[in-house]
């Protein structure tokens, strides 16, 4: 991240960053800071250097995520650092069988983690019925993802990309038994990460305008389908811009119109449980 | 945030910064940036100037917000911005009667929505049976939590404090009333946001060492009470210097050993299907 000091070219660099998250130039001039500047650049990357990820940079990443907050500072998650390429592979075979995680040099785990914390409780002899509840779950899963999103924006911050990778959920039980992992734990998703690779065209993905998403003091219902007709041609522009014809419209309700569309996902209740998360 | 020029100046600060997030100085030297800076700074605020926040501040928060990643670009969350303080004082009761909500000039409400899909299926006459299920009730907690770790991020870089507020979980239906919350939406957290007051002392809290949250490969399991033990020491020291005798370990255990400790929460599975999430 370079700073910019010269505040005209900041201006011009500020409206094309908002021009690019929400496809057109914004009416308004919100007030922006680098840190907002590199969130405002993000790009899922998905297309790899071979050049390894230092040491120096993962602790940094790491250091960062648990710099996010955490619910009453209870971090009950952890981070499985995979590097070796024969696991890496296997991984990549249970989450959808996805080639950037192959590539990218480090491929995080990121785990909902309670183990840690039963470890304690049996070392006292104390009982952990507290966390059989959809509640402690949620902990869990809120927790770990303020932490990936911390390491994600600094790992790009150091140039790396990124990419989350939910269908680390689709196989929780194979991929428990791949990482050696205990009960109370379970992979919320995956992150991989490595250096964008020269030929990597990935550009920032416009997102729905405000007015869909923010509200002010009580919901607005009415704002919602003008707003998202909208989006859908600011989107469908998006994705002629990289030769696709796509609706996002059609997309959402493809994923959640029916059980098909989960993709296997809808056994994560059950598998949860098989983890060690009751549920209650 | 201000740019640090001097190379051994920046040394000196981030060795600072390091020892202040693990509570002593680290033997290792990571690769850090002015983002990662920015979140090794992180401390919880929770109490606020009366200067109120402004519309431009509250825009690049969300544009940041907006600019975290999202699964399948599905953008399953709403936030509500309460700025009324009558509202605001209503919400403080019902999330844990925290004062700091009522001071704070606003409070962001983090919402997990898929009323905006379902708005969309019923225009298409379209089914959305895939949103039954708890994978579809995770997606959007990740999301909601992804998108509200960069808005806190964003808030600080422009000198805002921040605090989330899980607490506003414990009454998620009378929440939803407050709100008017459709069906299909539901409240994940709270963030209260403001200017920290001139006599805020809070600081950067330690964490678990590195070692405790993170394993190469596969998951280690040795390491975990060594790690704690050594961490129930640096906890300690931190709450001593602020007055108060706490054991991390106990702290842990009163929250999950029973369900008392859950404070009315483990009703959240329930409340979660009133809202209209069946976690199938």
């Amino acid at each position: 991240m370079t700073a910019v000091h010269d505040p005209t070219a900041a201006r011009d660099t500020d409206a094309a960053l908002l021009a690019g998250r929400y496809g057109s130039v914004p009416g308004t001039t919100p007030e922006v800071t680098d840190v907002i500047r590199q969130q405002l650049a993000h790009r899922s990357v998905r297309s790899f250097r071979t050049d390894p990820v230092s040491d120096a940079a993962v602790e940094a990443v790491v250091a960062a995520a648990q710099s996010a907050p955490t619910s009453s500072n209870l971090q009950t998650w952890s981070v499985v650092v995979v590097r070796d390429p024969d696991l890496k592979d296997r991984l990549a075979a249970l989450s959808g069988d996805q080639e950037f995680i192959r590539q990218a040099p480090v491929f995080l785990v990121w785990l909902v983690d309670f183990a840690r914390i039963a470890q304690l409780a049996d070392r006292r002899g104390h009982g952990l019925e507290g966390a059989d509840y959809v509640e402690s779950a949620l902990v869990g899963f809120v927790d770990v993802s303020l932490a990936a999103q911390n390491a994600s924006l600094a790992a790009e911050s150091l140039g790396l990309g990124t990419v989350f990778v939910g269908a680390a959920r689709n196989n929780p039980e194979e991929l428990a038994a791949e990482l050696r992992l205990p009960g109370r734990v379970v992979a919320a998703f995956g992150l991989a990460v490595g250096y964008p690779a020269e030929s990597d065209t990935s550009r920032v993905k416009p997102r729905l305008p405000q007015v869909a998403v923010v509200h002010h003091d009580r919901y607005q219902e009415h704002t919602q389908l003008p707003a998202v007709d909208e989006y859908e041609r600011t989107i469908g522009a998006f994705y002629e811009g990289e030769g696709l014809a796509h609706s996002w419209i059609e997309r959402v309700l493809a994923r959640f119109g029916t059980v098909a569309g989960l993709n296997g996902r809808d056994r994560i209740g059950e598998a949860l449980r098989n983890r060690g998360f009751d549920l209650r």
